[in-house]
């Protein structure tokens, strides 16, 4: 990739916690934000936030970067006027399942607009101190215009972030797999109402972190992660699996140790 | 306590890796160390080693700590022959679980002894860079010689523990909750076969954490923090109906969301 870098007009669907954390960064870049939602955001953005989204979708914005939850994308998608674009744009999404927005924006997206599927493996609590060596993963779906394309992952590349290029099949696997298991495992001690005592392990310790970190995300983002990654519910089948495995190895052991007594 | 530094004479029964990560800090601290075990650790110890448990008890010891597995526990302590010393002694244990090695103490240990039980809330992995700050939980079970008491805690207060005093009972309430649910996450995690993804989110790279540090672990440890912790039965209960209701969750959500579709 080039090293030139370009000032992007980039504009945002949907502008919740973790947009404008992508947001600060990308300011702090140089680079020019709108924002379109359908709450309002014009206290954080003023004349840069848009509640017509016929008017944002006419601003000739360089990327448009889907930041909607993964249970409105669908219906958020398939309301934008895309025929108010002036000029080909290219069309990103940050959501933490990549085979349902590429398939969505496959289908509604205009065939001259480019397509980026991309998925920064971090968030305003990991990120909070940087992004260098964090992970982010993209997909370069439909991509022409490379220099665009180039200039948009730049703004990651710059602060550090540890670049993947895969498939976005390939990445629904692997995040069932890491990223859907630890929510559920955050969700699992949350229920169990687990908090730090005075005897704690380090390994406990972790654990704690798990749980607060998966309580500073929304339930929707929990439930998204599960409907939309086709891979979750294999996920979730053996982590049961699992746990009644490990219950039966103490349940037999505990048998044998009483038959000793 | 006092800050007097004395020089004690300390006897294990039991030596495997947590009784040998104890035993070269408490010999740097200057205290001269003697072993028993059912295994042969003469290749550690040379002349401090001991086959023979009744010259073992007849050598004086200031204190004897007791580092057998939580299984064995029980059938050692009966097997020690305590006519054998020659005066009374400071017994003192570090298993994982609290309760047990009190009650069997407390009936095998002849009355002129004192005992102290204790628990290192670290091992050789979370303990390889020092003991600063790490857990040290002990209960004052039997103790009319304090300034030997005071003597053996003094190792673990040196090198910069948390020392936490707190009845064995309180103490096996709160390590079902974190340690042995840290244990079980471990090992649910490692029948899982999780391992690191290129795409791994900061909280995913915890569990992977706890899932290796558990592995490092017997699974006799594990066997025996489930057994012999009267408290553990109830958080494996609290466990599975915490991801039930997890996964309960989610279906009734994806049915809601499939109506809307």
């Amino acid at each position: 990739m080039g090293s030139t870098t370009r000032r992007l007009n980039i504009g945002f669907i949907g502008f919740g916690s973790f947009a404008q954390f992508l947001a600060k960064t990308m300011i702090k870049q140089g680079h020019l934000i709108r924002a379109t939602s359908r709450s309002d955001y014009s206290a954080h953005l003023g004349p840069h936030f848009f509640r017509d989204m016929d008017e944002f979708m006419g601003l000739e914005n360089d990327v448009i970067l889907i930041c909607t939850s993964i249970l409105s994308l669908s219906e958020v998608v398939k309301s934008i006027p895309f025929h108010r674009l002036k000029k080909p744009t290219l069309f990103a999404d940050v959501l933490s399942v990549k085979e349902h927005p590429r398939q969505i924006l496959l289908q509604e997206v205009p065939e001259d607009s480019d397509l980026l599927c991309t998925h920064p493996m971090f968030g305003p609590e990991s990120g909070k101190e940087g992004w260098k060596n964090l992970n982010f993963m993209y997909d370069r779906v439909r991509v022409r215009d490379e220099d665009l394309c180039s200039s948009f992952l730049r703004i990651f590349e710059t602060e550090g972030c540890k670049m993947i290029e895969m498939s976005c099949e390939e990445h629904d696997k692997l995040a069932a797999q890491s990223q859907f298991v630890t929510h559920t495992i955050g969700r699992i001690l949350s229920e169990m109402q687990i908090t730090n005592t005075p005897i704690d392990t380090k390994g406990f310790e972790k654990l704690v972190q798990v749980k607060e970190s998966t309580a500073n995300d929304s339930l929707d983002l929990y439930i998204g992660l599960f409907i939309h990654n086709r891979f979750a519910k294999q996920q979730m089948k053996n982590l049961e699996g699992a746990l009644q495995r490990v219950k039966g190895s103490l349940e037999a052991k505990m048998e044998e140790e009483d038959g000793r007594e």
